[in-house]
């Protein structure tokens, strides 16, 4: 069991809105061991590793609670179109050709570029998903994985559900329990109800959570109540679905009742801000999600809706956007969207409740960040504020995910970054080829 | 006059949303000598300097339309607070108290800030302008500066005036044409009418443009019709400050006879999405503006509400935001963002019109992005789309400004960091003692 220290750097452990202008970390194993505020005074003998980390800032790793890794693929591809076009002219016909070895290698680049951002946790939802969960394994990220479910054609909802259970048994706590496995229906849209009632009955029988995407758009809650004569929030509560922990995406077009349906039965939300602006869903009413006591975590999506999967961008967005278009400079103070990318996502995963925060005992998912730069100076007023409003992902420097380093000086130590790159424009000339 | 061929990277000129996948570029003295598609061919006899760029995304350096350089000094301070207390309590108190020394070193920080992320021109309006000139002679950027004007008082109206008469004869056109001088009357609510018509007479006589704040908030165009039955904007058409070029700042909440008297003086806007989210001020209807075919720039404004100088968020922000708040996919596409962000920001400016783009005879303002990052993967679709919406101030790796390099593998050659850092610290010690 290794042990390692990391000392002299701004410690900020995002369990309330004070830290630590100088502190120290100890990792043993997989956890912390003991956060200390001040200089480390102790001897460094029995450190198997010591981290000089003057110049720089602890925090926990950020948690992506929504996203499809292997839609990286997609980057660049299909922007500033109507969404009909994007998803049914772009996406789709790109998906259907793609392999389970472009899977693999689109999961890979994600985890990269998440990785060299300070995500430590990341969330999917998709296919091949046996290759996801390898990719993670040998990356050494944590994840939150989902066979997506999509019941259109009886046979082959019936075949998807199988897998799905089969994925949460191949892998579910595999990897040093870094892969944890949820349920994952699609969305209302693409889930006849008694496929809904199907899901929720698996979810319930193999005891694991479940994922879904809930009125993203106008047109998704326009259609269901015209299917059904009530919204996707009210459906699901119908259906059975809300019995089990569950965690939605988007929630963009609620009504108040259907927040009051989230909070009865303590329904976890994936806000994706970003997403939602780019493919013009609108934005979602986090303020009053927040107002009823709901648990709110931040999502990138996946790279064709946002483009990149930068959670300090969705922190800052966070941030930043419910106060504009709510005319409101106090809304979603600084630390809350500090919590929001960090224990709040961790609460809104169902993963232990310590993860997200820097203290004995939690999980060490740990990132540090250069502020030896400009947009951190002056340094003397609040360092939470910095991480909310100045910083950025480009700022992360080091990581640890179960108490192993994975990336060092920007470096991504499990991963052969060049051969990930070869590998993507490769997948990409097939995958496009006229 | 030195020569400097650039080579192998690609160039995206910002003339129309083509780019060179490779491409070169030769600049001699302060200007682009030629811009070629493909490999370079000719001889490297006879540059001084040739950089092998492969691997690398080159474009027009960004343009900041507008903010307050030396406001760094607040960066952290004042956030999540209502806008009179963060106004009134914080800004104003320590702005009081801040000296020319400070508002130096304040500029550095920015000037430090802004060169590492891409921006090789700024906007400023503020006080104590001859040292915020002198930081931009020392450090080799552009800048449009103005000595900023409020008439409140007579006495001290006047003095403003002449001290921003004395500022443009001192400093127009110097260090090399990299410093353009404005008249800076501040906003309708610190100038009184008598006051702006001398601001428009004064610009008149001296032939300036004028740049000042406009309709930022609700409160500010309430109490201006209050006090003189129009709006800010028909206001400022009454008293002939139009008959100048202008730019106005934020035009957050603007009628639509606002942007048809816009329209007819062929105003410029600098759209501060960030800044104006931030504060709770609202979303400037950016794309009516674009629709009226009015001039939009973009600016970070000071770092007291942004909080820091990073022309990349405003351009990913303008390109995101919109879309959202108006449930429109395809409402200001990537090109028109970094259009924005760059030539248009020029014209928006009053500044030559080459400049911003990449194209033979324009300024040599050149940034250089590290593309071999996994978010410019994969890099066969759209570069321009991932400008928009996957790229990050911290991808620049080199900037030229003038055809001088600044900024080289992420040094700024022209400024000594630490010491900013330590000036900056310093400076914060006195201001913020208890
Ligand atoms: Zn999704
Ligand atoms: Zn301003």
């Amino acid at each position: 069991m290794g042990r390692t220290l990391i000392h002299g750097a701004v410690v900020v452990p995002v369990l309330d809105d004070s830290y630590h202008k100088e502190g120290y970390l100890i990792i043993e194993g997989t956890r912390i061991a003991e956060v200390g505020a001040g200089t480390y005074a102790g001897s460094t003998d029995g450190f198997d590793t010591v981290i000089d980390a003057k110049g720089k800032l602890a925090m926990p790793g950020l948690i992506n609670t929504h996203g499809h890794a292997s839609m990286t693929l997609l980057r660049g591809y299909a922007d500033d179109l109507p969404l009909q076009q994007w998803l049914e002219e772009r996406c789709w016909p790109i998906e259907a050709k793609m392999t389970d070895e472009d899977i693999y290698w689109g999961a890979q680049l994600a985890i990269l570029e998440m990785l060299k951002g300070g995500t430590t946790t990341f969330t999917d939802m998709f296919y091949f998903m046996d290759r996801v969960a390898q990719a993670v394994e040998e990356s050494g990220i944590r994840a939150v994985l989902s066979r997506g479910m999509v019941g259109f054609d009886p046979e082959n909802g019936q075949k998807l559900k199988e897998q799905a259970v089969q994925f949460v048994q191949d892998w579910h706590g595999k990897a040093d329990g870094r892969v944890n496995v949820m349920f994952g229906p699609h969305a209302e849209y693409t889930c006849p109800k008694h496929y809904l009632v199907q899901a929720a009955q698996v979810a319930t029988e193999y005891k694991r959570p479940i994922q879904i995407h809930l009125s993203e758009t106008v047109k998704e809650v326009q259609d269901c109540i015209e299917r059904y004569g009530k919204t996707p929030v009210a459906l699901f509560e119908e259906v059975g679905l809300f019995n089990n922990p569950t965690i939605v995406a988007h929630a963009v077009h609620v009504t108040d009742e259907d927040i009051a349906i989230l909070k009865k039965y303590d329904v976890r939300i994936a806000h994706n801000p970003d997403s939602n602006l780019k493919l013009g869903s609108g934005v979602a009413p986090a303020l009053k999600f927040l107002e009823a006591g709901l648990t709110v975590g931040l999502g990138t999506d996946g790279a064709a809706s946002n483009n990149n999967l930068d959670m300090f961008e969705e922190l800052r967005m966070a941030a930043m956007l419910h106060k504009g278009v709510n005319i409101d400079p106090v809304a979603i103070n600084a630390f809350t969207a500090v919590q929001m990318a960090t224990n709040n996502g961790a609460k809104a995963l169902f993963l232990e409740d310590t993860l997200g925060t820097l203290q004995a005992g939690a999980l060490a998912d740990i990132i540090l960040l250069d502020i030896e730069q400009p947009h951190f100076y002056p340094k003397r007023h609040n360092m939470i504020a910095h991480l909310a409003y100045s910083s950025n992902s480009h700022d992360v420097t080091d990581v640890f995910v179960n108490g192993k380093q994975l990336v060092k000086d920007r470096q991504v130590l499990t991963m052969d970054e060049k051969r990930v790159y070869a590998e993507i424009e490769s997948i990409c000339e097939r995958l496009y080829a006229e």
